[in-house]
Formats: structure tokens, sequence, C-alpha cells
């Protein structure tokens, strides 16, 4: 069994193309030995966001702290603390800080064969 | 793409053996054709707890809310919000509720073979 303060595990600039003031903490991933899918929490400075982009993956996220929204082809969708995402293999998607003032948090979990 | 709120999916009693005084959220399984892993949330009432068990599949779960602890086969290991426990397969485990006063709230993910 592994336990882990999310806090005590350090946070990487997201350095991917359209990727702007995000950091991510690989909560489990393969160093962990996790078997199935990997857990990751992504940090969005103010105006923050991530790629506009797409994967022949899924993402489950759920929204931890802040003002969001989830970019899609048909619009923005605004999400909360407590509100949860499936974006299906494919869907394009990116995930945004709608404030100018605080930051954001959401947890997203990918199969393990897409987590580096 | 398949948004909800957390509270608008209808919580069912976890009436397995060995639980009591808890209720689950499946927020993304075969329903909403989740392809590889699915979330759920667990909600237990004060003193809570699920079952002392194992299964030869992982949990990968996060406390939202609570003061709980996860019993393991060498003790009981208190966590609260923010902390993530990864749960290998085969290795015994119960997650439990501290509090004699206040509920508590975790999230907990499975590959979706094991999701019902």
């Amino acid at each position: 069994m592994i336990i882990k303060k999310m806090n005590d595990v350090p946070p990487q600039e997201v350095t991917m193309d359209g990727a702007k003031d995000v950091t991510v903490r690989v909560l489990f991933g393969p160093a962990d030995n996790a078997p199935t899918f990997a857990m990751r929490v992504f940090e969005l400075a103010p105006g923050g966001h991530t790629p506009f982009h797409t994967h022949p993956f899924e993402h489950e996220a759920v929204i931890l702290d802040g003002d969001m929204a989830v970019v899609t082809e048909s619009g923005d969708k605004p999400v909360q603390k407590n509100d949860v995402v499936l974006v299906a293999p494919g869907e394009k998607h990116q995930f945004k800080n709608r404030s100018s003032t605080q930051p954001a948090r959401f947890m997203c979990l990918v199969p393990i064969a897409y987590q580096k």
C-alpha cells in the first residue's frame, strides 16, 4: 500500500504545446507500479489552461477547487468543485481556469500506458 | 463528453458483508462506457467502514473529507483530505471513518472489469 500527501509530490511544469501556466503532480504512475491507470493532479494558475487537443484514450477528471471550464468543440462548459468529467477517446477538450485571481485544481486519470 | 455533479448521482447502500453505514455513487462506470476504469465516491457515516477484505485488483483512492483511516494488516494508517492511497492487488484493506460525529468521503477507482 502506498499513501501520499498530495502536496508532498513535487509539481512539474507542463511544457506541452498549447499549455499555459499548468503544473502536474503524478500521484500514482508507472514508478508506483500502478497496474491499470494513473492518477495525476493539475494546478492551473489564474488564466492557465491545458492544450485544446485530442488523443486516443479517455480522461476521468474531478474538479477539486476553482472556477473552471472544459472547452469542447461545442463551446465552454463551466465546471466547479465536485463536478466530474469523462472525456471519451478522440474527443477534443481543454481544461481552463476562468479566474483571473485564483488558482484551480483538478484530478485527471488516464490508462497507465499513456502516463510517461 | 459527460459532465456530472457528484451529488446528482444517487447514492446506493453498500450491502457487502462487513460494510457498515456506507453508500456509493458510481460516477463513471459501464453505463457511461468508461473504457478502462470506474470512478466511484463513497460516503461513510460516523463510525462507518468498508469491509476488511482483499481482491485481485487495485484501488486508487483520494480522501475528499473527514477524519479517516485505512486499516492494513500492519495497523491503522490515519488519512485526511488530499491524501491518496494505492492499494495493490491482493492487499488486505479497509476504509473507515474515525469520527463519531462527522461523515467522511473518499473517491475510489477500480479497473472497469470489476465495476458492476
